[in-house]
């Protein structure tokens, strides 16, 4: 049987099969956050001719079934069918925006020092072939030439062991070693008969809450070929962290929380080889930075004390791992290097970012700001550092958002509001793309426009009379950010309390750990902002939102994701791992949820911009405007 | 369903079940070379009453099926059914011999200066239950801990870390670590909730080409708990090293042969903690001592390039592995530490019999000898040791031999012959046990008292007419040494043909490794003696026949398994190992295959007891006698 797609290509089928299992084996992946149990309503499909059998309509709405729509995962062809795949569906590969990145990339690796000394070397060995007079063992041999090229003592894992005799032996005594050096000894990760000094590649992987980020990394040049992102999967098991660990432990699903986790990055993974004609073993390394639950989670770690005082973690510093052992469906010795974490609410992710931003090589007084799904603090200079955390929830990553989405093509980015007619301007992620959703920067840029036109109030309630873009949704009063013939992009009065509750979590993170150290935020030199909000952070409306300090503009930076961009500096410098170890070490963890006084902030910032407006006196003026 | 014993005990079974298997669940363990594949014929039972279903009779006489004979692994039972096991079939537990053994071996230990210091400790630690300001993560605690107690690093495998926050937790934050140290670094091989410091055992292993021996040891005190051992059933792909190199690599039977070994342990493994109600858990170390190429198997590394000039092994000093990696049934991350070798064809058992000998520690000058499949020779002592091997084949071990078998229960391991009656006098492994076949030191006796009475020639060629022991037998002329109801126990002319040959061999392998160095048998202050023998070995008639040189009977000493001893010594203490390791690599190896003596020797000894009569000046005394 077939599948035709509405682009005119034709995808293999067979009976009983989900289409988007047909389509997952032709190399078209849709988003499935469920994992295809037909839960997230991600997969939509539309069928435009042919027959097909549904197990279900789940999320999807009557005048949508009217239409054609249908889940991919739930939904197979009873004959030859034509489809069309809405671009929402498409799990986002984002292979356009990679030329600059890279670019910027091996920049701050340069500035940051960091030489190209990946995790995991390749070493080119021509051995002198045995004699009845030089009869040393295979293995005795490798090592006496290891040897005399300076390098020291070797581990060679029993999977390589067994065919050395056939590998020495294939391209007349001439191998190719990839080994990871550690505690003065190498140890072998893959062996290749003759020279295979290139390719190689490498992953970086951010594990968020909510998002997951994998980079493909040429090892011998540092150049970032291509992205790939997706919904964390886990997001069925709950969408905060603690509600997946209370499903882990007491529901006994830890085993499907790690697996969820897994299959999301061999998905990931398996894109972006397919994409680039890679074969697998020509990875060499991984890298993961992630909050510490998801550390515990990627490892398989039981993560039970972690929400329960005094909250500890299995472990803060992670030793080497082995693909093999975790599940990444990559040669199964590949080192996997997961980032060291500080304490149990601030994670690897965080190093990460640290690292990424410098500010633990500056004098300056420098804030660092994690926004994901938690909302991360760092403060200090090159002397001391402090974190906490302060939970601000998934909303800027689009999750509990009507019409959320994560920072990929489709995504609105900017909204400019007309103060007179209440026309809305917005800019899309993509060139000529199609709006299809609003992420974290869109969100922020929105509600300070509403606010600052009179749509919201400081309570960010919705005033009905003001334009008729505001009407009576489904969730109660909703604002229409645009326009659209199958279906309106809006904000809704629940969506904005989210956001509201969010940056007012923030704000308050950052007052009560400047108080802990009795400071003002006229101490502070730089504010670094990290997370996946769009391409363009508006530092202004974050302000008159109330989520950032009323500063000015220079001494704020927006970084994007530094969490993946620190994994891309491990993955590449000795130096700069070393540096992570060092300022997981030192940093100083102070639990908030024990402390009063960031209660007392957090209900404060519950207004637009805050309760204390004096302490935004820009904004202060821009109202009485 | 039930099968009922002849001893009266019952034995559940299920329909399509092979007897072989049902005993096996009920702790009954059945010699089964083959591994249950109705080819080695070893599993004989005598079905007493009721239906059974017989796939195959492969390896039964008529005689034997018209008794109610059948293959275990290749019988059903189709209801109730009574049944009698054959002691041959009964897989043999050296129990009986063990506490004589035991004092022995410690008394052996004690003098060879090791301490018991095994390879794998165990370590409890009562950690301080977290604060919150003492909020250090589990494994940083870990590490505290033994850091505080003078140990230094920790490597703590992913297996173990998975459940690290349950297991410090459920008995109040006491724990007992298992670990090995290594490279100045404890790795942990099994983490325990509580005290449990005891029990710990250790498996010691000797592979043999045509037997194994297991020894289970407490590692507290370390005393010998019991032995058992086995044919090893890689004999079904061939009786010598070569065969199964071809095997394993012309004919892909690699995997095979792995397995055929692994299994066999995990059989003596399963049988002796099952007799001792022993966990699986409490097993911390595995030592193994093996030739070359069995090594090879056991460790699945390929073996081609050994049988190949210029005979190189894939190494000779093995990494520590991991029960895990192998396939042997205990805890995963036990450690396995392979005994290293020396060359192709002089291997573990070799360096692990210089070990028990102590030869490497005395200034006198040293013969050992160890009779396996192959014959292994060594000369030297304190300052310098030349080893070689010499092909002696299987024989002594039972194999290849009409009514051969190994030293174990009911195995006639003397033999004194009347030289005016013919009349036989047999002495016999075992309590009153009934002789069921003969043994090395058996054969030796048989040949040496055949000779001497006249039965056999110099050539080895029976005199017919001598006595009416001599009869026609199926393969040629044969002596009957027992008679019995059911089968008289023989030796034919092609078994005496075989040992002549091996014994030939032997002698060959002494005197051209002599003349290497320039030495006679008068240089020589001693000769240890090792292999599969009885616990007797007549050192006269080992002379007689021609096996050993004629030299003053105070200067042999006959030590039974050496390979096994050594393995002990390695599993107890760490200095031991460190002098096998040193043995291993301070031995010359001299390659006798391209040495035109041997062939030499080798042929003159194709008499008995020599062709150069002069060098037996005492057996020439008796032969003219």
């Amino acid at each position: 049987m077939k599948i035709t797609l509405s682009t005119g290509r034709v995808v293999e089928t067979k009976e009983g099969e989900s289409i988007l299992e047909s389509l997952k084996k032709a190399g078209i992946f849709l988003t499935s956050s469920c994992g295809g149990k037909g839960v997230c309503g991600k997969c939509k499909i539309i069928v435009q001719s042919g027959d097909v059998e549904s197990r279900s309509h789940i999320k999807l709405s009557s005048e949508e079934i009217r239409q054609g729509y249908a889940l991919a995962c739930m939904t197979s062809p009873l004959g030859e069918i034509t489809i069309d795949i809405p671009k929402q569906s498409i799990l986002t590969v984002e292979g356009q925006i990679v030329t600059g990145k890279a670019k910027d990339l091996l920049a701050m690796l340069n500035s940051a020092g960091g030489d190209i000394d990946p995790l995991s070397e390749r070493i080119v060995l021509q051995l002198p072939k045995p004699t009845l007079d030089d009869n040393i063992s295979d293995l005795e041999r490798l090592k006496r030439e290891l040897f005399a090229n300076g390098l020291g003592c070797l581990r060679v894992p029993s999977r390589f062991m067994s065919n050395l005799a056939k590998t020495v032996r294939k391209k007349d005594w001439e191998i190719t070693l990839s080994a990871i050096h550690s505690e003065d000894c190498y140890e072998i990760t893959n062996i290749f008969p003759g020279n295979m000094k290139v390719p190689q590649y490498g992953i970086a992987i951010d594990i968020g809450t909510t998002t997951i980020v994998v980079y493909l990394i040429d090892l011998t040049d540092g150049q970032l070929v291509d992205v790939a992102s997706i919904y964390n999967s886990q997001i069925r098991f709950g969408d905060d962290v603690i509600t997946r660990i209370v499903n882990a432990t007491e529901h006994g699903e830890m085993e499907h929380l790690h697996n969820a986790v897994i299959t999301d990055i061999n998905e990931l993974i398996s894109i972006l080889v397919s994409n680039h004609k890679i074969d697998t073993e020509s990875i060499d390394t991984i890298v993961v930075s992630a909050n510490t639950t998801m550390t515990h989670f990627f490892l398989n770690l039981d993560p039970s004390a972690i929400r329960e005082e005094p909250y500890i973690p299995t472990a803060n510093v992670f030793p080497l791992s082995h693909a093999g052992e975790i599940g990444i469906e990559v040669n199964s010795k590949v080192p996997v290097y997961s980032f060291p974490c500080v304490a149990s609410y601030v994670g690897g992710d965080i190093v990460s970012g640290v690292l990424a931003t410098r500010m633990h090589k500056s004098e300056d007084m420098s804030i660092f700001i994690d926004i994901g799904t938690n909302g991360e603090i760092v403060i200090g200079n090159s002397e001391w550092m402090m974190a906490a955390a302060c939970s601000a929830g998934p909303c800027f990553e689009g999750s509990g958002i009507k019409h959320g989405m994560r920072a990929t093509e489709g995504a609105i980015e900017n909204v400019k509001i007309d103060p007179d007619t209440f026309d809305v301007e917005i800019k899309v992620v993509g060139d000529n793309a199609k709006p299809m959703g609003i992420c974290g920067s869109g969100m922020i840029d929105a509600i300070a426009e509403m606010f600052l036109t009179g749509v919201i109030n400081q309570k960010g309630k919705m005033q009905k009379d003001v334009s008729d873009r505001v009407r009576d949704g489904e969730d109660g009063l909703e604002f229409v950010i645009h326009y659209e013939d199958k279906r309106d992009i809006v904000l809704s009065e629940p969506d904005i309390e989210n956001i509201v509750r969010a940056k007012a979590a923030i704000y308050a993170g950052f007052s009560t750990l400047l108080n802990e150290v009795g400071m003002t935020f006229k101490d502070v030199q730089k504010v670094y902002i990290a997370g996946g909000f769009g391409k363009f952070l508006s530092i202004e409306k974050a302000i008159i939102l109330g989520m950032l300090p009323e500063m000015p503009k220079e001494k704020f930076e927006y970084m994007g994701n530094t969490s993946v961009t620190g994994a891309y500096f491990c993955m590449l410098s000795r130096k700069l791992r070393s540096e992570a170890e060092k300022i997981s070490k030192e940093m100083t963890y102070v639990e908030l949820s024990v402390n009063n006084s960031f209660m007392d902030e957090y209900m404060s910032g519950m207004f637009i911009p805050h309760t204390d407006i004096d302490s935004f006196p820009n904004v202060k003026k821009l109202m009485e405007k």
